[in-house]
């Protein structure tokens, strides 16, 4: 069968299920109607005054009898540095564990050690927003007995919700916890700021435990997982290296490329009709996006506008423009920099948010519907304005589904930033490798040479080019680019699915098929 | 078939259904494993940008779509000043909806106003954790179609955690909520507290309505009630009067008996072994168990003893004990006292908390199980310890389960005071009329005459006798109160179950009959 963007899915994949063909970006969403059937939280009940410290992890993950085929989850708050997943599967390993279905909130560059429990098929099946490095490559490769599963932040929630993903076993990192299980990511000396994305792990999953290299004295206050969701608690010596959060993506770029595009980008926000006070906003962390947030900071203070909120994985930079009265509030589901957590813990206005709250796509007020403008990278756009953001080059999976189609499909307004080229690669294709934001809720591509609005928003192109923007059709744009580049050589893929894009709604998005030019 | 106190329950009660015989304290918790079916939250979608805001309650609930037969829920933080569930149940029945089924966390004076819809048969069936006032005498004359099913507050979460409970409407007062829904107790000019009642109502009601009297400017910050789970926003002129929260009963008591029997059993806690640093507390606010925070509070600085935290319906008293560092924390489901809430806004270490966190039973890790001592009040208690906190002295319905059973089965120390007798009454029964918290429970019984321990506690009891407290053995202090008072004359009663007592388990403990000399 085919989705609404013609791609080719299949009905039904074993060891997956059935499949859904997405449909359009708010098909599936009928107010007021229960969007699917969803499943309880998990209910455990213990008696009073019972402990639930374990001396180590493996202990703990005794208690929770693991067996094959289970699913086991973590968060990705610490990113790149994460010390807590890999300690996980090397205990399940060594107890014989198989047949595992990892379903982490997303992989980093701290998990290329999953490789060899990929190919040993000890984990043979993977939900997560991002899988980047060896990892993505090897799956890339067929290397994962069934195709991953590409999952929004919003999505992943709606999974947990659904069913789709039930969580035998959740670890959960935290930089201070109590002997109860309360903890938080806000304060200790691993603090990672937000611990939005362990909320519903903690709710739904049939064990949960707590791993700290920082016990306090109880009650842990703030927390936010709480005790009435945790089954043990352990102190392991450490849970990895809040220093590599931030992975240098959330200083402002200096690449003079990505400093004209953003400039152009803000000038799109300042004419969009939505530059006035009470905007909220949200803006990515890499290249050019966070350097949107450095001209928009100014010109707000030009024009004098304070803004409502900023969502999202928040930065330092984001702290500084709430510090500074420009928006009232920030909430923060994901810190991209450990200091960050200074802000989480004593302000106010600095709101931690569960995922749930951030961008589910099923409840009733994700904070992504409520939002104005994002701002957004991509790998590859194309001329019907759908973006890659999880493929590169050759067709190998090295990036992350993220926030990137919740906050597209929310925002009134959806700004991608990128190059028209990389290297000698256009930027700007007929049809992008893999789509996982969908061009029906991109309004504009803002590249070094230009803007390109969505032909569905022709009030919008209007106003940019009276603003006196060079407003470009897409087409042209990517004529004017090949020009330049050249036509890439087609990428070499074979014919076996290694990973499945789930649209937030559930539906499939896009395949993703083995590369066979990575060996 | 009979419960393991001896009371006779039927196997099923039409409009009720199946009945579940109460079997001991602990004797359902099964730790490490589910302990029943439970349902799953509402999953409800919104497309993005829409407006959830409402012009009027009637508008709101409307939206709603009620039908005949509806469970509509409410929170009771406003106490004897709330206005919400009157102007719910009238425009209610204006539209000419019937048979509904009222599930209000408690029902207090506020809520007289009850009795003709009741009469009428607009209402049919009540869960609650208290029924007061004229309410309560008509209920106990058998007006109600269905017998009211009296809960704790813990057991209240898990009747909508197992299904018991299904609320279709829920609406819920807030001090301050925007547009979105984010709401609650801790500002504005109605300011109650703590809103940790609303929690499972907004997370598993089909239809969430936030009313307010103060709404501000998007966002609310801090909110306890989050957008996600609400559906519609009302202003109202007003929510109630937060004023009539405390209703008299945060203040210290006057009364010598009251002061002479709270000051022998601070001196029962010193001489526990639970006297120390760590100490965690919880005392209700009526009569002389407040009282008893007094003494404690000059026992904890007299001996610099610092305890670990206070729970539960929190008074301005305890604030001050927590800002004087005699606790390190205030975990707050629900404020007594309006002026707790400058508290609750203000103070990081004044924790609001769910009553899922709270007391519920059948999580893992329920406050209430971390306890070390309780001070509680009762109505009645008897020979077996058991105590009656529901129905007064013509077996009339007139007072609230509310945390008793639930701090009682938890705490290490849980510690009744009441008064020998009341007027020409003698509290001390060979079987209190109606048993809410059973004596298995229950440790020590202080009066002014005396204290009874639990003679399961033999340690306890050997404890306090070398402290040089009187210990008396409850059945000779009974018969020495009795001597006194003379053998009050038996109640007259019908047969007509007129409430069940649930424990907090599920079960059911207790039922009420039929009062026929309150007409």
């Amino acid at each position: 069968m085919k989705n609404a963007l013609g791609v080719e899915i299949p009905e039904y994949i074993e060891g997956i299920g059935e499949l859904k063909p997405y449909q359009g970006v708010w098909k599936s969403i009928i107010e007021d109607e229960v969007p699917c059937t969803n499943i309880s939280r998990t209910l455990k009940a213990k008696k009073a005054h019972t402990s639930k410290f374990c001396s180590s992890l493996e202990e703990a993950i005794k208690k929770c009898k693991p067996f094959d085929g289970m699913t086991v989850t973590c968060h990705h708050h610490l990113r790149g540095g994460d010390g807590v997943l890999m300690q996980t599967i090397e205990i399940l390993d060594k107890m014989g564990i198989k047949d595992i279905t990892l379903a982490s909130s997303s992989l980093t560059s701290a998990h290329d050690g999953l490789v060899p429990y990929v190919e040993s098929g000890m984990i043979t099946k993977i939900f997560s927003s991002g899988i980047r490095g060896r990892l993505g490559e090897i799956i890339s490769m067929g290397k994962l007995k069934h195709p991953a599963i590409i999952h929004s932040h919003g999505g992943r929630v709606r999974d947990f919700l659904t069913g789709r993903i039930k969580p035998d076993l959740s670890v959960l990192a935290a930089s201070a916890a109590d002997e109860e299980g309360n903890s938080t990511g806000s304060h200790g000396p691993s603090a990672f700021g937000s611990m939005g994305y362990a909320d519903i792990d903690a709710r739904y999953s049939k064990n949960v435990i707590i791993v700290t290299d920082n016990m306090v004295e109880y009650p842990c206050v703030p927390s936010t997982v709480r005790q009435h969701f945790v089954d043990y608690v352990v102190k392991v010596d450490s849970i990895g290296d809040a220093s590599k959060i931030a992975s240098g993506t959330t200083r402002i770029t200096s690449s003079p490329m990505d400093l004209r595009i953003a400039r152009i980008a803000a000038t799109v926000i300042e004419h969009s009709g939505l530059f006035k006070n009470g905007m909220s906003f949200q803006v990515g962390a890499g290249g050019a996006s966070l350097a949107v947030a450095k001209f928009l900071r100014e010109d707000m203070k030009r024009k004098s506008i304070q803004g409502s909120f900023m969502i999202g994985g928040v930065t330092s930079y984001g702290v500084d423009m709430l510090e500074e009265g420009l928006f009232k509030a920030i909430f923060d589901v994901q810190s991209f920099d450990a200091a960050v957590s200074t802000s989480v813990l004593n302000n106010p206005k600095h709101v931690e948010i569960t995922c749930d709250q951030y961008a589910n796509p099923n409840n009733c007020g994700a904070m992504t519907n409520k939002l104005d403008v994002v701002v957004l990278g991509a790998l590859e756009v194309d001329v019907d304005f759908n973006v890659n953001v999880i493929t590169g080059s050759s067709g190998e999976i090295r990036g992350a589904s993220g926030g990137h189609s919740d906050t597209a499909s929310g925002a009134n307004l959806s700004v991608i930033v990128c190059p028209s080229f990389r290297g000698r690669l256009p930027i700007i294709m007929d049809r992008v490798h893999t789509i996982v934001t969908p061009g029906e809720s991109v309004d504009v591509v803002v590249t070094e040479r230009g803007v390109c609005v969505n032909p569905a928003k022709p009030n919008l192109a209007a106003a940019l080019k009276k603003a006196g923007l060079k407003v470009l059709d897409i087409k042209d744009l990517k004529k004017e680019v090949d020009s330049m580049t050249g036509i890439p050589a087609e990428k070499k893929l074979g014919d076996k699915i290694v990973a499945l894009v789930e649209y937030r709604d559930g539906t499939i998005i896009d395949v993703i098929k083995n590369v066979t030019n990575l060996e």
